[in-house]
């Protein structure tokens, strides 16, 4: 028997890898308390966005954010005791990717976090991630803590996630691939824009939140909320993203890229045939607009936030072709998102059937980024992102491209751990 | 002082006709019944799609529409009894646009029609449609009269419309020019696809639905009902477009189109200088896909309904480029969607700045269709509609084009008028 060579291994596990995440069917089915619904979560534990980070090194809205969270919990009454807690080492800080996990921007997830769960009925395993936390520029992800971020996150979790729990179990589930795929062809990327697929998720919650909502004040003031929230269904897709991602995760002599999250210090990256082990690089700037002429670049964070969770699984960057709509935010034009869709190509191994471009006589999504193509082509993968203010808060979106290093990194460690075993 | 040629007259005349077209600023304020809303009808008026018909060349749809909503208007009892009032004169069957209304597919409106009522907050004037009537291959249209249909009629009549009366009054109305242009940005050309406009309609209307809905059981029912209509946007859009056109009628010396209309045997137009003529070609037959195989050529009427007054104010067929998923029902591409969109602009004298295409890098939609130009190029209007089945209801979409024998006589009837007067 002729011996399988290194090249056909690779081949062979990328599309084992590919194909596990393909097939996942992602559903959301619920939505709970992170204390609840992760495993291993504890009512000390506060997550964060990215790979994982030091706390003297974390930037600001990270560093509030853990602050908020301790507060918000309990464990602590003022910023300061708050603080000594976290350097006295008793809050756990880790990254939301180590719980099946994804947060938007800062992502901090604390125990009473309600999470948007969503099921693989593929294999039942589960992905989460926090529900969406407000219109731009104003509260988002838990970095801007004030009494009116405390009224929201309060009323996102003893409102608006019981009446989203009861609405979601009474519809059965919502199929989240599907919806995807609609969103697709309604110019999303389903990363910057989900303008449709929050439209779409609205459309499709409504008469079950009409049916299973008790009080007319609770439905009233959730659908008003869902109604203008045109980013909602971003966290879904994510939680469904992250759940498919994981499928992908430690096949053997895969080289496919299954997490890609940024602190905003750094990028990180995980591959299929490497297991859990993360690989970093300086988190990029992001080119882009900010929603108002107050903010500029001095304002703002490096790339932040485990929403790049979407281009892992093939949307976002990878689909920009899909969404004319954003070139507006970086000066761009249909063919630029033409020619980084094409991009993409370079360094992906597969294609998904279920998602089309419909601009591109709906050929099929580039998916599965390959370590050994990016390191090749020095084409990194491009992000559509969200730009966070170092104090918190959501302030503008644009674009910006994974770090080389992460893939240079990932390459050398799977060289190290592969050429050796032949 | 040098006489002005008539070419300038004309360029000025159209300039003056787009204009008021394009400043149009339509709303949707009311839903209110037919009876009471539009000016001159009456208890025994029926109205239909279309230039105006005698009553045996009719088409099957608008045959068994007018005798039904004679029916259901309670001036007969009988199939044979509203027959002969029909043949005996005393109903009085006159087109919609004659109304100021239009009406999708058979376009059947009678007294107690609820009408959505959309007015020009520039001028005050209104334009008129009836709701969407039902989900595709069912009853839509008045035109299949069986206990179902009348059940699905009076419950929009008794609840739907009320419902909405009170939303949309306690809205304070609904930019509808804004939700187009929105919907174009999402893969609607707003004539055959409405899935986007409807989602964002939805969005809109809901909470208005919620705060004003007196009892739950007919919120559910109108949510539902809401939630699945994918094309009820279209009625909204239709009433706006008729306000628009109007807007535009009138104007000495210009030859742009106000009205395009089919009443399944001939296709009629009108034009800006020759006021309220029609003239009329036969209706050509749809290239598209039936939604069902039970369904061919022979089971279908050739291309009927006052929809073509999307294309009229420059949507439609004119902005099939934003609607590639439209294509597959036509066998089509990307690249002949584009084509289509280009030719429009060999026949229009403007474009409209509110209205863009995505794909084009945003190019603004080309609008005012011009007599001159189609009979000089030969191209006629690409229509985008629905196909109706011989019987009544919706069994397919497609494409299909105005013929040209209608221009070519408007043209002759132009020149008799303005070519004496030099």
């Amino acid at each position: 028997m002729v011996k399988e060579s290194l090249r056909e291994k690779i081949a062979a596990a990328n599309e084992k890898a590919l194909a596990a995440m393909l097939s996942c069917q992602p559903v959301w089915v619920d939505v709970r308390s992170a204390l609840d619904v992760l495993p291993g979560m504890t009512a000390n534990t506060v997550l964060h966005a990215g790979p994982p980070i030091a706390w003297e090194k974390m930037c600001g809205p990270q560093r509030r954010g853990v602050i908020d969270a301790v507060i918000y919990e309990g464990l602590a009454n003022t910023r300061q005791s708050a603080k000594a807690l976290v350097e006295n080492g008793e809050i756990h800080i880790a990254p939301c990717h180590d719980y099946n996990a994804v947060g938007g921007m800062a992502g901090i997830t604390s125990a009473s976090t309600p999470m948007a769960v969503v099921r693989d009925e593929a294999s039942g395993k589960e992905g989460y991630s926090q529900l969406f936390q407000g219109p731009r520029g104003q509260l988002q992800n838990r970095d801007d803590y004030n009494k009116a971020a405390i009224r929201q996150w309060r009323w996102i979790e003893t409102v608006l996630g019981p009446a989203l729990q009861a609405a979601i179990r009474a519809r059965g589930g919502l199929d989240v691939r599907n919806l995807t795929a609609k969103a697709l062809q309604m110019g999303d990327e389903c990363h910057n824009r989900n303008s449709a697929g929050s439209a779409l998720l609205f459309l499709a919650m409504t008469p079950s939140l009409i049916r299973s909502c008790p009080a007319s004040t609770v439905l009233t003031e959730c659908i008003e909320y869902l109604a203008s929230a045109d980013q909602f269904s971003l966290c879904i897709s994510m939680a469904a993203a992250k759940v498919s991602a994981n499928a992908a995760k430690g096949v053997p002599y895969s080289t496919i890229v299954t997490a890609m999250a940024r602190n905003g210090v750094e990028f990180g990256i995980k591959v299929s045939g490497l297991d859990e082990q993360w690989f970093t690089g300086p988190a990029n700037r992001i080119e882009g607009l900010y929603f108002s002429s107050e903010w500029s670049d001095k304002d703002s964070v490096p790339d932040l936030g485990d929403s790049a969770i979407m281009e892992t699984v093939g949307l976002g960057g990878h689909v920009q072709a899909a969404a004319p709509a954003l070139q507006q935010f970086v000066g761009g034009s249909m063919a630029r998102a033409i020619e980084l869709t094409e991009e993409m190509r370079q360094i992906t191994c597969g294609v998904d059937d279920a998602y089309r471009i419909p601009n591109l006589d709906f050929a099929a999504a580039p998916v599965g980024t390959d370590i050994r193509k990016v390191v090749q082509t020095g084409v990194t993968p491009v992000i559509d992102t969200a730009i966070a203010h170092k104090k918190g808060g959501v302030i503008g979106a644009g674009q910006t491209r994974a770090p080389l290093e992460c893939f240079n990194k990932a390459l050398l460690a799977y060289s190290d751990r592969y050429r050796s075993k032949q």
